[in-house]
């Protein structure tokens, strides 16, 4: 991936080259997750991630917004009496507080980038 | 896309269906964007763009962060003194105030997306 370097400060790297770790939401069904960029790699302003979804995420609120990009897979969101069909393409402005979840519909993994602010922490 | 709504506030669009603009950076070549998720919206802490770029962009530099991952199309990555591959699935973390190019190295167009935090001021 380096052609070269000196002084280099920017990261890039392969999503496949991070670790993936079964995602810590409770009721959530077959979803994985890959930090991408985040506060080790001196992010201070907003986080990366990358989710695949062989089941569904809870359905549940925070107060955080996501900003969500649809990489490959089919599914839906659902939010309060409302649902979204996702393709590839596809993105979600969910606002902070507004009940969400994530569901796989197709016969392939959901997988998603999803954002979020500092303010979850992480 | 939209299947039932009452009373929703979450934003779920195609990319396809936001407009498409030419990038106003100078000495960009071949560029253009979609505003994916901004002020308008709503996002507060951190905007959305999708890039499409034919030739490159300038090397030039920002006091803001990229946040960036590759969709489709080949292309590099040049810092200061470094240069990196881009494909598929590979993401870019470059931190406030480095300088950076994206360029397009094969046949199809680089599509990117590029998030940056509020203070870009849109």
């Amino acid at each position: 991936m380096l052609i070269d370097a000196y002084g280099e400060e920017m990261k890039v790297m392969n999503y496949l080259d991070v670790q993936e770790e079964m995602a810590k939401m409770e009721g959530a069904s077959g979803v994985t997750v890959r930090w991408l960029i985040s506060k080790k790699d001196g992010a201070k302003n907003f986080f990366m991630r990358r989710f695949e979804i062989e089941g569904w995420t809870p359905y549940h609120t925070h107060p955080y917004e996501h900003e969500v990009f649809i990489l490959s897979g089919e599914g839906t969101v659902v939010g309060e009496g409302v649902e979204h069909r996702l393709s590839p393409g596809v993105f979600c402005w969910i606002p902070a507080d507004e009940p969400h979840q994530f569901k796989k519909t197709g016969k392939e993994k959901l997988c998603i980038l999803c954002l979020i602010p500092h303010t979850d922490g992480r």
